[in-house]
């Protein structure tokens, strides 16, 4: 090992090398609520990536795992590294390298956060849309779960934002793919491949995204309804209705208690409402102008009321804004309350009624509170599972996974598989495409070194 | 062979199998400028994913080059078989198997066309975005090539449009990916690297694919300028407006004449104008509300005189229809009028004005005429080569791919590499790049038997 160290001392230098008790705890985990945390044996801060290249070749000479870490916010233990492992920390390749106004493209670094990311945008009325709710998340991290957030439903989730990238093979070839470049047919997609795939094939160096122009002007609407079901049924005609929504997101009424309560949010909503509402529609509109947003926001609340609504809340700015954040950090109120695990599966949008009434009785049948919310307009729901024992607690999980599957839908619409969930995903797979992305892993993976164990089984 | 046509026979039935003069003279060939025919041994018309699958095994085990064939409307020959080769045609899997309203979503065999997906979905109000300009193309062959056309500046191209699909590898395998799904975060994203890969990984036997509302109002302005470049430099501008364009289009003033000419068109532009105009920039907008598309129609016009635009034509809707299907016809005007060949080279948008200076250089260096058209919003510039000699004209071609290349583009937006350009392909794309194209290749037909020849070199 210490001849590891050397020669990976001698490409980034023995400060950004780390090892022992310079390794922060921090290092052993990310934020999947069921996994332990496994420190790694040594932690580098290469700083281009011809340093990445070399880093790489060393740790394929030795056969140490590796596993690329941006801000370490993933649910789903990607980020763990293996026993023994070698992290790559992106600390020094965080920067926004460029923002090219014209073509509406930002090329980054993979350690850059989506707030750094959006501050520069937005000095030239552009956005980045991505906006998964953790916003010290890092671009580099987004790619390898293929990150959605609330404004996926308008913008369309991280794949759709990546135009090219740098990357570097576990064998140390440096390539680059696509560009500032809206399409492309000449070869194959290998960005969209290496999107997704949480590490396991290619670490990305750089990263060339599409800006969209920045829209100034944003209405939210916060509509209680009767049942759960009634709110997802009114998600189709909503996106029907043609006002294209920014945010179409549905609360339950227990994540609604947990996060007004953990911020201390006082949205005006009667003590009559509140008992009768089981579950709230929240919407945003954005415009470049006042006058259509008013009317559009007029239109929506009329559907909405027509749909079911028992009331209408057009928030005012600062109550919106600070509904967002705590919808945002919904997921930290589910960490307070003890919730053992989270989940995202994700299903036809129009299934999501049939979906959480199936995910009820399987709750209840486990005596299992799981609670939620969820990007409504994207079948794509969040739930908190609150069951401590760890052998019912996979059962359930399993039945909750299974259930979306048989609607046509996936384990994860956005979280990822990482570690926590690659078991319930290789079982619950068809073989021939396992099988089939066990092979593409092999093609640019020959010796199993990038993050083994996420996603696919590790080499025997 | 005979052996070969009685295993075939066994799985689609004796009329859908066709040898010897039963094959029609149309599967030889696309609809690529450059390229000989080439006529197969057999077609098959399968009717099913399971006969596709058994035809597949059949095929591997005779070890026989399969090509699969939608509507053959490709112009890099990519539907070009092999000698002695296999077709796999979908005459008989062309249906719309479903419009999914509430999910807005179309489930579609691959033999579909354009023109039959848009009547479906019509019915329910909703669209199918994709618009090569040749809506008798089958969603098949548009996946192949991940197709885009004259509407990606506002929905993208066919890779965004695809939620899920079907497809057989070519040892027989039937694997089914994502689904009605907005998206997902659960393994590899193995539709999205058979999207664009030109059939040589598998064969897509169903895909799912993502409408969109339709906006009833349209309204289109034709804008003269005095220079090509200018016209170029007035692309950002519009796409930072907000506007939101359903077409971004530029045409030189050959390609107008030609276009016009051809379908005896007259826009009523003035002799002086068209003396001095020497491109011109075609934009559409849609909306729901005729008010707010007049207002937004006039924003438009005074950013385009902003712009440099030496006149204004907002064309009533018969002229504005004749005009773009004149545009999509433009292939066929430039056949017509005795192209030996056609590119599409895709650059960062903000770069078209010099792509285009570079391009002229070429052309005039080569003394061959270089005339085009583009999707502007998309930095997809497309030109007729008039250069009958065969060696003068790939020395020519392969200065316009470099040339493309080093301002950060490729040698293709949308009609992919092909047989046609594989050459140029190989020689100008990073090696490593190539090699683990070729790796992915093998992962998925390691037997080779799927389109050798196109995109990557044949198996030695």
């Amino acid at each position: 090992m210490s001849e590891f160290v050397t020669a990976l001392t001698e490409v980034v230098g023995a400060e950004h090398v780390l090892t022992g008790e310079r390794i922060s705890e921090d290092f052993g985990h990310d934020e999947a609520l069921s996994m332990l945390s496994e420190p790694p044996a040594v932690v580098v801060r290469p700083v281009s990536s011809a340093e990445v290249s070399e880093v790489l070749r060393i740790a394929t000479a030795w056969d140490v795992p590796v596993t690329a870490r941006g801000s370490g916010t993933g649910l789903s233990g990607a980020a763990i590294p293996e026993p023994a492992g070698l992290v790559i920390s992106f600390e020094r390749m965080s920067r926004v390298l460029e923002i090219d106004v014209d073509n509406h493209v930002a090329v980054v670094q993979p350690g850059v956060t989506l707030t750094e990311l959006d501050e520069a945008a937005s000095a030239h009325r552009l956005t980045y849309p991505v906006y998964p709710g953790e916003q010290s998340s890092s671009v580099g991290g987004n790619m390898a779960t293929n990150a959605g957030g609330m404004r996926a439903v308008r913008y369309g989730v991280t794949r759709h934002q990546v135009l090219g990238l740098e990357a570097v093979l576990p064998t140390g070839e440096v390539i680059r793919l696509g560009g500032k470049l809206a399409k492309a047919s000449s070869g194959y997609d290998l960005a969209q491949l290496i999107i997704g795939s949480e590490g396991t094939l290619a670490v990305v160096t750089e990263a060339t995204l599409r800006l969209s122009p920045q829209l100034p002007h944003q209405a939210t609407v916060l509509a209680p309804f009767r049942t759960v079901e009634e709110v997802a049924r009114a998600v189709p005609p909503v996106l029907a209705s043609g006002l294209a929504p920014l945010i179409l997101e549905y609360i339950d009424e227990f994540m609604m208690a947990a996060i007004t309560q953990s911020q201390q949010l006082d949205l005006g909503i009667s003590a009559e409402i509140k008992d009768s509402a089981k579950a709230y529609l929240l919407v945003m509109l954005e415009g470049s102008c006042t006058e259509r947003l008013e009317e559009d926001t007029g239109r929506l609340c009329t559907l909405l009321t027509e749909l079911g609504a028992v009331d209408m809340y057009v928030l005012p700015g600062s109550a919106a804004r600070r509904l967002l954040e705590a919808r945002e950090k919904a997921f930290w109120a589910a960490k307070a309350a003890g919730a053992d695990d989270s989940v995202d599966v994700v299903v036809p949008r129009a299934s999501v009624p049939e979906y959480l009434r199936i995910s009820a009785e399987i709750a209840q049948r486990y005596d299992s509170p799981v609670l939620g919310c969820g990007h409504a307009g994207d079948g794509n729901v969040h739930f908190a599972v609150f069951q401590p024992d760890d052998l019912v607690r996979s059962a359930l999980l399993r039945e909750l996974f299974e259930a979306g599957m048989k609607l046509g839908g996936l384990i994860s619409g956005e979280h990822g598989i990482g570690k926590a969930k690659r078991r319930y995903f290789l079982e619950l797979t068809d073989p021939n495409t396992v099988a089939l992305m066990r092979r593409i892993k092999q093609s640019f993976d020959p010796h199993g070194i990038l993050n083994p164990g996420v996603l696919l089984d590790r080499p025997e």
